[in-house]
């Protein structure tokens, strides 16, 4: 029985106050507006951004919220002037929505879309509203997407369609985590073969990072974590060295700096710690050291940057999604992992039903997993 | 009759200690030993890095010491094994020099050499010693020239001919402060027609790097300063727009962010304070912008640092001498002001004799001069 033009019910993780377990319901999913995409969420990621908003480390967050921004799902259904997207397609939701008319999306070197919900949290969709509810009381959406549910409404401009041959359970993690290091490693950072990488933090991201290392031709990765059980990980996907900081009796920087000869050609945070990023910088080389911030901290944290870090030639950038136009990027990396030219795979360390998702949580808090996928069943 | 080979006597500026005016002193220049090279000093700009020194702002300078480190001058004499000029050469002082053997001389983006006395400030020469004395106690030497002085003796690494026809009391401003505005605009920043920039402050670096934007091309060059006696020279040299914070309601990034729209392609700190570098960042756009650090602050200070400022897309960037990697560059920047396409001259607020260095410094302190030259008559 179709269920286009009709309230939907499932299961949907849904979070009620800051640090709290989440709690799996029975919510009502509203059929999609005009210009919006009812979508059978089929595979979600947990990352580490989830957790962020949930401990309080965003500007904002609105409950009762669904969270989950890196999900891959089927189309059930469109609104009215929807012509992206039909019924059945397979898509990537965008946590990182472009609206292709503003500013940032008409720049060539950026996609932070003037109309996304990244740092403003606001958990509604374009219009204002959301079409979750759970007994008629509003549920807020998050990041333009909330895939911690059987099914999501988006706003159209925040999917996008990928080949129907996709693992869904391997490419939801485009939708966040692996594009986010793979592509400021590529997009951001440029790195040029031949060179000297050092990538901080060894989770979905900065083994993402790695992989990125390696591709672009890097002949040294030297990969920083204080958890060595990410170390042989690591090395399978690239590192040709592991630190431990722990280990260390002097600061990593200085360390790096030793190994290096003068410091990395490139380096990457990938934790969302203020002082790593400090480091992450200093362990560049002086004159020309290419210091690259992904890992989002804690709201009020601030960087404690010497202007003598950069006078001397190094240059300190950020990038959000890897700076992919996500719109545009993510059906090429489909493509890529179809191909067997990026092993998503090798990323996913557990798989879990929806019901699982605060074990997810704790696996991820603990550093038990690169990235923990929940597959939502039959639905 | 020939000095070559023997001791000079001559008048320098001589600082004996923190915070103190300098003396003029007659002082003993010794001849240049292998590959070091004598010059009779013509023209030297009084920079803020001079006084920068003075006052403590680096991490070290030792006295007695002969500051000035932007002069053009004549070579008297070489040491053995100099091929690279003769007496009789003009040259500029390089207080950037490269040996051009290192890690960061052979990188293409870099230009901060290993060997040079930036930010070390040691204040001797390659072989650890210097040529100046005043009754046989030895003077310090500054950033590889030391130009408050009629001669001075420098590494043959230190200098780079230029074409006779070049007026010494305009180019001499070529070895740091023109460089270091121009330089960071067009190397660093790599400036493209049609975009907007900000310089933040309007002295000689910043009003330089007001003449760069307008020769790439920028089509909206906003000035920003606390001084409005600059704005009619910014507007001279490029300026479409002058802003003095003061008569602002607002900080002055949300200022510059609503007459942008959002915030500039491009802006740059010209002055050396932490704040207006945190200013200057918030000033780009949030989504493409390119902050460029070229002012150097108190040694101890430090950039509070959102990393969101930078996640959002903008880059941050430091550049010492404008990028240039200057024994390559500078001869052709002197060919540039030969045929009319730089102006130097628009940038030289007063001219002085050498006794005159302690007034110098206090234009430039009291914000009375863009830049003043320091003559150093006939010797």
């Amino acid at each position: 029985m179709s269920t286009v033009g009709k309230v939907i019910k499932c299961k949907a993780a849904v979070a009620y106050d800051f640090k709290k377990p989440l709690v799996i319901e029975e919510i009502e999913v509203a059929p999609p507006k005009a210009h919006e995409v009812r979508v059978k969420v089929c595979a979600s990621g947990i990352c580490h951004t989830d957790d962020h908003a949930l401990v309080g480390g965003m500007a904002s967050l609105n409950f009762p919220v669904i969270l989950g921004h890196e999900g891959a799902g089927i189309v059930e259904s469109v609104g009215e002037g929807v012509f992206k997207v039909q019924p059945g397609d397979h898509v990537i939701l965008l946590c990182s929505p472009m609206c292709m008319k503003c500013k940032a999306c008409l720049h060539e070197e950026s996609n932070f879309c003037e109309k996304n919900d990244v740092g403003k949290n606001v958990g509604l969709m374009l219009d204002k509203t959301t079409r979750f509810s759970i007994k008629g009381k509003m549920i807020h959406n998050f990041m333009s997407t909330s895939t911690f549910t059987q099914y999501t409404v988006v706003d159209e401009f925040a999917i996008c369609r990928i080949d129907k041959a996709a693992p869904m359970d391997q490419v939801c993690l485009i939708g966040c985590g692996f594009s986010t290091g793979f592509g400021t490693v590529l997009n951001t950072a440029k790195v040029k073969p031949g060179t000297t990488c050092v990538v901080f933090g060894l989770g979905g991201i900065g083994m993402s990072a790695v992989m990125a290392c390696k591709i672009a031709g890097a002949t040294r990765i030297i990969g920083v974590d204080i958890n060595p059980t990410k170390f042989p990980k690591a090395k399978e996907l690239g590192c040709t060295e592991c630190v431990n900081p722990n280990d260390c009796s002097k600061p990593i920087h200085e360390v790096i700096t030793e190994m290096t000869n003068g410091g990395a050609d490139y380096a990457f945070e990938c934790i969302g710690k203020v002082d790593v990023m400090a480091s992450m910088i200093q362990s560049t080389n002086y004159a020309f050291g290419s210091a690259n911030i992904i890992g989002v901290p804690p709201i009020k944290d601030r960087i404690s940057l010497d202007a003598m870090w950069l006078l001397t030639g190094r240059t300190v950038q950020g990038a959000f999604l890897g700076d992919y136009k996500a719109p545009e990027a993510f059906p090429g990396l489909v493509n890529d992992v179809l191909s067997g030219k990026i092993n998503l795979s090798a990323l996913i360390s557990y798989k879990l039903p929806l019901e699982d998702v605060n074990k997810g949580f704790d696996l991820m808090r603990n550093g038990k997993t690169i990235r923990t996928v929940l597959e939502m069943g039959k639905h």
